[in-house]
């Protein structure tokens, strides 16, 4: 499975990349500088100059034009040459450039040709932008694997039931069938579990005991090519869910861009609507959320990884279950669009 | 050289999995896990779910069945799937297991298929079991090489007059010729030393000097794929040798269980006949032979191996001396085996 | 590109190798121990006893003869094996030995034929005999990437005022256009840089500010196959060069020795014509020197190596600037040599 490339990917979270500053980060295995322009903007280009290969990353950064800390040639956020301290500049002294957009606290990157790139395709975010900073979080981790694993992983919030079973599982989604919709731009997998078992996280928050009966519900979207938003929210159970009582509602995202094919960049976060003025809630939820990523997903996923090993999942045919049913769905649309764009890419080099 | 897979392979000592243990260890470049069920049996399974390839051995035990991590498929020791939390359990949901037998002391797998194991090709190591507490040890260490480069270092103890000069060698090995026979099911190379200089240690134990003269042998026995007892003593020299006089026999086993093509699993046992209630002296030399394994023949073999690379020994054309004649039987041996193993299981298939 | 093997290449400094001491390093990829024979002069053997291929640098070195710590097996410094404990010995028994001549503070080897070891192709580096120990420095660096990067950033300067803008670099190369000469045994990079910006480290050493102007000049000379001398000296402004005013020469060498195809050993040393009675100076300036290779020309080569990857420098076609040229020569004029070589070598073979 290759990637897709006319797409945006999540490159970093905008504070990531200050004034000043130089992210070397690899994406689809190529290697990329993101850094600001004179104005603020945020650029990329091929972190590899083209005269010596030393990486652009390692240079310097001055009134929004970046010079190679090797030799000195230096490059605008175009990727043209615009200093050539040796001879003149010619137009071969180029380097690539990606195409960039800043937008939900984030800097995306169009890994196709910039000049295709398309803003109108970047999947709305928006509810990340309005979010107070006493009911946001954010964060990134380095993922040890194949970013369609970590894709998988939130598709099938059954693992919450074993992998996390003393915050987040109780077995409700187990036992509650998902209903999985598809759309042109999207692939939904929704849960709604009536009259269950709370679980140890919704026990605390709630101040309720295992005794007690919630209904609870979780919608998570799939957005090309690996953008996943996860909604959910609970009420005692046969509460009516017209915002008589408050369904302690969060809205989060998780975002993998591949580093390479096996590696993954995973960029997350998460707002809601209790609790919203609470800072200090607001830690300590952060913080267990990323103590779970980091000491059972990834670990998890990145076991996984070592098992599969250099082949593709696919072939080495796992076995199939129903909970699986997002998961097929989804690398099956993410081929066709790759697919699709393969062979437009052959009609036009004809 | 592949490996030979009908026979017994030491997997770990029976008191590294204990009850509620999850003990996973590579054999023949297999992931595998190990565990006791519900009967405190030993039980292998391919450690990787056939679900999500998850290793099973980051799942939970209870009541002897092995739950997985991930997505919570459990498997019973037979490898069958007994529970599917996500629908109906199917037959093809099995997963490999491998044939375990427990005995003296350590847990045995059979790497062929479980079904075609056999009992009475476990080598007879009863004296294992005989021994007292305090005149046995055992432990394990990770070889970094080749296996066969570990059962060669046995069966030639020359090397002791080299590696081990200031504990286990003289030069007497060197000037005695081995004598190498060759049965059905072992090879057997055999040292008698007469009139020699006696070992380092030997002196340390009898409180003799250099200037003291020794009888001293040993006995070598390889087993396939890559078992060694190696039995030994020694007495002044000239002394007859029928118990009048104590001759600190030791009686020890090397087992060797390739991991991948590089590294190896190497278990070593000790018991003996002399001061054999003494604990203190028991736990000195354990650490003594501990000791000289870690530090003097497993990094030369390391280093071995990293002279030799990818490729085999046999391909680099070594140069051949006497002192290699039981490796170059044993590696014969072996090799017949599995070409033998090879062919019967060509006839199988068609 | 393959190696060129009928020459010098620099193999250790002098006190690099004590008597009684073995010195494993590989040179172009052959793993090989260098050792002081009884007469204290230095010998060469591949690393690797032709029994059964541990590291012969692991073995005991006695009377000049190198013995294998693994099963005896002794060598002198023609790699005649003079010594096997175990029978007869035979000539096949040898190991390879490597021509060395000691000289100029180092041991250098020829990686061709030891039969056709020319003394008179050693470059003359007579210099470093006679500098004086307070104004001499040496040392070692170990690099990450392949020679020839390393051999491309002394033949081009210019990087100095990039990479070295607070010590060695003011501009004045980029401005300065080099002379490039070809002679038969070397190409020579001249740069004379007049009434220019004094760098950092020549305002402390003349204690001179940035206003003030000097004439600075660099003669880059190469000699196969990776060996740099490097003289350079500075003057006030439009000063006669004439001896009259002290013109603060140093005199340098930076020779490269191939590792592996990816790492380099990196030799350096410097003497000099002022303050040659002061030790503490020169101990400031090694060290000053010391932190510049460590800290930015090898980190920066070895990023460079990181963004070339497997492959070959001139198939990823880097864009040619005017200051390639020395790098271009010398790649070319190298290459020939190694031509030449394998082509001679096939006449020999018909």
């Amino acid at each position: 499975m290759s990637y897709l490339r006319n797409c945006w990917y999540l490159a970093a979270w905008s504070d990531e990349v200050a004034a000043g500053a130089l992210l070397a980060r690899r994406f689809l295995d190529e290697p990329i500088v993101i850094f600001r322009d004179g104005e603020g903007r945020v650029q990329a280009l091929n972190d590899r100059c083209p005269h010596r290969f030393a990486p652009l990353s390692r240079g310097r950064l001055g009134d929004g034009v970046l010079s190679c800390g090797y030799h000195g040639l230096a490059f605008d956020g175009s990727g043209r040459c615009v200093r050539n301290p040796h001879g003149p500049v010619v137009g071969s002294m180029a380097v690539r450039r990606y195409a960039l957009v800043e937008a939900y606290r984030a800097i995306w990157i169009w890994m196709g040709d910039a000049d295709d790139a398309r803003v109108d395709r970047l999947c709305d975010l928006g509810f990340l932008d309005e979010a107070p900073d006493t009911a946001f979080s954010k964060g990134y981790l380095h993922g040890e694997g194949h970013y369609q694993l970590f894709v998988d992983n939130i598709l099938d919030l059954t693992h919450a039931d074993y992998l996390h079973a003393d915050t987040l599982g109780s077995g409700a989604f187990t036992r509650t069938r998902a209903r999985i919709t598809e759309a042109a731009d999207r692939i939904t997998v929704l849960r709604d579990c009536r009259n269950e078992v709370p679980t140890p996280l919704m026990r605390v928050f709630r101040g309720i005991t295992e005794e007690d009966r919630v209904d609870y519900w979780n919608t998570v979207e799939w957005f090309a090519p690996a953008i996943l938003t996860l909604r959910g929210g609970n009420l005692p159970a046969g509460a009516p869910r017209d915002g008589t009582l408050d369904a302690m509602a969060t809205m989060n995202v998780h975002i993998f861009t591949p580093e390479t094919a096996r590696s993954t960049h995973y960029f997350f976060a998460s707002t809601r609507d209790f609790a919203v003025d609470d800072a200090e809630f607001n830690a300590r939820f952060a913080e267990t959320r990323y103590r779970i990523f980091t000491t059972e997903d990834e670990p998890m996923i990145a076991a996984q990884q070592d098992r599969i090993g250099e082949r593709d999942l696919a072939d080495l045919q796992p076995l199939m279950l129903r909970i699986d049913e997002g998961s097929v769905r989804v690398r099956r649309k993410l081929q066709q669009m790759i697919d699709a764009e393969s062979a437009s890419a052959r009609i036009l080099d004809k």
